[in-house]
């Protein structure tokens, strides 16, 4: 906790995936699935991961980044249709202190060639230094990390 | 639950009260005070309301508004930073649909005449009809009543 400023700000990424709906679906709420594209990455020390996808269920990450700092993730799923849309708010601390509290929605439609997947995050970033470049970058590579897992 | 499209809204609203910022402060964090303008309203039966200011914590408001509607409000306080801001976010329902997820900012700063307040809501707002004119109107007359409160 910090008396540093908040800045609010949104972005949205979308993707097309050459899966079907149900597919991506179940790579955002099956465990193993999610695990391995969302909290396993190069140079990533997972601690804890823990998934309870459910409305109202929580989502927990705690990682080492590369570098060696700690950060954690926690997520609470809000509003769930299922192939449709997933609605969570999360928070997120590093080394203890948290850096923000966002909303993230993700939205599935199905068109030519497969899924669009358009992501939405809704963000109140703690403390002075400007996190809405890196945090945009950082949603980008995971959904690169889904796109991986869904051609597995 | 709908599978209605969401609609994603940021709005902020800025006002200037004469009071200190520990009085704004106090009438946010205080449970008979916050009840008074966040809760009771003319024409508004409160069937419940509970507080408990913290971090983690939670409030709860259950109300019939005009027009025999039944309303929920739940929200998790996410980060509070005594005299200077408070950071929750919170669900809305309407006779037990979800109509919305949000994140409400509520910062402080001590200017000429007393406490400036700046609220920021950013929401993703659930169902095909459009929420954001209403829920900005509704958050103008919350801080009216929290003037009228610190007037006390």
């Amino acid at each position: 906790m910090t008396d540093a400023p908040i800045t609010h700000h949104t972005f949205t990424i979308d993707r097309v995936y050459p899966a079907d709906a149900a597919r991506v679906f179940l790579a955002n709420s099956e465990y193993a699935a999610k695990r391995r594209w969302f909290a396993e990455g190069d140079g990533f020390e997972v601690l804890e991961y823990r998934l309870d996808f459910r409305e109202g269920g929580l989502e927990t990450a705690r990682f080492i980044a590369p570098g060696g700092v700690h950060v954690t993730y926690d997520a609470v799923f809000r509003d769930i249709v299922p192939d449709k849309r997933i609605v969570a708010t999360y928070e997120m601390s590093i080394e203890g202190t948290r850096i923000s509290v966002s909303i993230a929605t993700t939205e599935l439609e199905t068109v030519d060639g497969g899924t669009r997947l358009v992501f939405t995050e809704q963000g109140a970033y703690i403390g002075g230094e400007d996190q809405t470049g890196s945090r945009e970058e950082g949603s980008r590579s995971l959904l690169e990390a889904l796109g991986r897992e869904l051609e597995r």
